[in-house]
């Protein structure tokens, strides 16, 4: 979004009424209403141009209950505000980024609703942490399979609202696959249950799947029930090195072709490798230049068996294959997985990174067209994703005071887009569009589809106040 | 569904033009426009009172191609003509049945548009039929997984457009876990694509899945990509015989307690057994009042592992437990499994069956309660179904030359509603809603629910004239 799209966004809305902060506060506590609102609720995790996208809002109200919610997104309609729901701020799109009205931070709905760990499923409320979810239902020997990033600060009504995924996304499927029902506070403010603990029901439209990934434009997410999986008894890591993006692309076909069913399958390019070789748990080849990291799982036995067909599988081509002891050495590489965005970015002090998602067999050709993209405006470019899905995060590193390193990089991720769609793929795997992707969003949906999102929002939200101008962009003029 | 509803929703649509023949003849070619409409293609394998739900229609159209397709429909919208797909016609709640109009029959859409076995996807047009699919899909050692009934007459087109499960839903989920892209016709009669062969996609609202189990109200299903998996090597079947339903229900918590992830988990109630107990491939105890079926599957160690365990854990409570011999025996198995409600229905000459879904802790007061009520009534109950996943096919025996057996049967199975949405439970699994529990359906969801289906039919159909009546009922007045 650049400034002058900020500063209409902004314009779509006027002042907040003056009796805001009073009434807020008599809803949900004085000193649950912060206002003047503090920058550390006005941003995101993501950024373009080398700036975090900066909002503004009257105020961030943290109602305590679903019924507060209700009462205060009631308030705000009935007062013509604009609410933006916000979980843990951890996205990427500008999602949570507000443009005038109220921040509602659902953080301090952290209750377990229902916990039935011996019928796998629980109900927490939207505010719990995605690893505290994750590290309660494991003392009950269940997973609970989904695994965005960030997963002390992400919240559960921020993945359901984004459809957050993941490494493990590839076998188990995106947070939605999870969620067999919700509670919403729909606009004028009423709380709507969609769903429950049942774990299949046709009984009417799929409203949960249209709420979920919805980026809190169409509803509030107070509660999710989620299914859960017992825990398998081991989990395997088989990692494969290669010396190239086509031999290490040959391997992951070779895997998706050989019958085995991962838990997991990522990949890194020899631009991502580069830079965090040196951090990673075991010491790699020089000659690194893609990298493929196999989990699979089961019984002890059944974990070992496959991590032996796989290790076979990924030998073909390799420089180098192996397996990182069960227990703490897998840890340490899932840790090390989870930093490498960071890392990469650290590199030269900013990187520009898309999540685009191609067919598998089109993967090779993606990494292609963003190294020749880098290639050509004198960039580093880097990969790494969820290589299962054909999910790449793919970026340009740039020096933030670099002779126009900045521009020359937002001008290459602009020319990722159009490969990506020319491969059949999507702008948007699981970073969501917020407001970052409006416009390659769009571009991919094409007008019938974009009518039927924009006629879809203004049925459940007629005065256009939730999350404004996020996910389907501003309503179109009469 | 009852007479007179029939003829108010016949009321609702008047004759269809003059030149309806020879318009829609000029676009599939006259001898695919049958008029008058073959009594084949206008009704469905439900029943209610038992009579099948007879409707009428100008005539039958059968295009050939997705363009066909969206050409039929753009006619019908243009001279107000109601529009019903139609798929392999196995469905049980009168959603394919029409009451005026066209039935637009999708059965000559049978292509293979890509198949990719080696990453796990297909995409086929509506009318390929479930088995089709199957085998196709098995020669490449892949596998399907959601299995409704009917799998020789299913079309893939209804079965994503009911959401059809089956009893491998329970650990794959239902057919829309498996479908990442849909072309579709929507009014006025554009031909749109949702998705595609990508796995993980949020660049817009999810309108697949508000397609998926729309049953035909929103848009005509012309082509599904679908998401495979390798076959596992080697498939087990453990089942469990009880004296009674307490004992048989603590077997199936057992096993979902166990850490055991089985592929699929039946139960059969003593109603069920008492008449299907002869065909079974093994001879079953005489105290046979419960039995369950539990499938595991993996490598040939893997599964015989899994299958020692369940039979461990089958074991507590039961009169006898065994194990098929895998392949032939389990086959065999699987066969007599798809007759079962067949078999019940002819023992009398009648079945009241409905699709109830309740948490699977509540399995035990679902069949309970209709236990009590077939006492009350003075019918014989019979459940079995889907147990992991709560869903019982439950229902009253009658013989319709019986003194008043059909109307106490009718009256049984409607008392047998409030019980599952007391437990939480939803009215419909996977059978859809048609036209048949409109009534319950709605009560389930409440009006707030209501009132967005309504909405959303009105953006995608604002002349209401796609499967009028059904999923979502009636418009409601101005």
């Amino acid at each position: 979004v650049d400034v002058d799209e900020a500063s209409h966004l902004a314009r779509m809305v006027g002042d907040g009424p003056p009796g805001l902060v009073r009434d807020l506060g008599a809803i949900v506590g004085r000193e649950q209403v912060l206002a003047p609102a503090p920058a550390s609720y006005l941003a995101d995790e993501g950024r373009q141009a080398h700036r975090a996208l900066q909002g503004h809002a009257e105020a961030v109200v943290r109602p305590g209950t679903a019924d507060e919610v209700a009462r205060v997104v009631a308030w705000c309609y009935a007062n013509d505000v604009p609410v933006v729901p916000r979980g843990g701020g951890t996205g990427l799109s500008g999602g949570a980024v507000p443009f005038g009205g109220v921040v509602l931070a659902l953080e301090r709905l952290t209750a377990v609703r229902e916990f039935d760990p011996l019928r796998w499923r629980i109900a927490v409320e939207a505010g719990m942490t995605t690893f505290g979810l994750k590290r309660l239902v494991r003392e009950s020997g269940l997973v609970f399979p989904p695994d965005p990033g960030a997963g002390e600060q992400s919240q559960i009504g921020g993945n359901v609202s984004t459809n957050a995924g993941g490494p493990h996304a590839f076998r188990f499927g995106t947070t939605g696959a999870w969620v067999t029902g919700l509670e919403v506070v729909l606009p004028p403010g009423e709380l709507v249950r969609i769903g429950g603990p049942v774990r299949k029901d046709v009984a009417g439209y799929d409203l949960r799947s249209l709420l979920v990934g919805s980026e809190g434009t169409l509803g509030v997410v107070t509660t999710a029930w989620l299914k859960l999986l017992p825990a398998p008894e081991a989990v395997r890591v088989v990692v494969g090195v290669y010396p190239d993006v086509a031999s290490g692309c040959d391997a992951l076909e070779a895997v998706i072709g050989s019958g085995l069913l991962p838990a997991a399958l990522e990949y890194f390019d020899g631009g991502t490798l580069r830079h965090v070789a040196r951090g990673f748990p075991t010491p790699l080849p020089d000659e690194a230049g893609f990298m493929v990291i196999a989990e699979v799982d089961g019984s002890e036995q059944e974990a070992a068996r496959q991590a032996v067909e796989l290790a076979d599988v990924l030998a073909e081509g390799s420089v180098a294959v192996f397996a990182p002891e069960p227990g703490r050495d897998v840890d340490a590489l899932w840790r090390w997985r989870e930093g490498v965005g960071l890392v990469v970015t650290q590199v030269h002090g900013g990187r520009i990174s898309d999540d685009h998602v191609v067919p598998l067999e089109r993967l090779r050709d993606a990494i292609a067209a963003m190294e020749q993209i880098g290639a050509r405006y004198g960039l580093e470019a880097a990969s790494f994703g969820h290589a299962g899905d054909g999910n790449l995060h793919a970026g340009f590193l740039y020096a933030p005071g670099g002779l126009d390193q900045v521009e020359r990089a937002e001008a290459a991720a602009l020319e990722l887009y159009p490969p990506t769609l020319a491969l059949d793929g999507s702008v948007a795997g699981e970073h969501g569009v917020g407001v970052h992707k409006l416009v390659q969003a769009q571009e991919q949906l094409g007008p019938r589809r974009q009518a039927l999102q924009h006629a879809i929002k203004q049925v459940f939200d007629p005065k256009g106040l939730l999350n404004p101008g996020k996910k389907v962009g501003p309503a179109p003029g009469p």
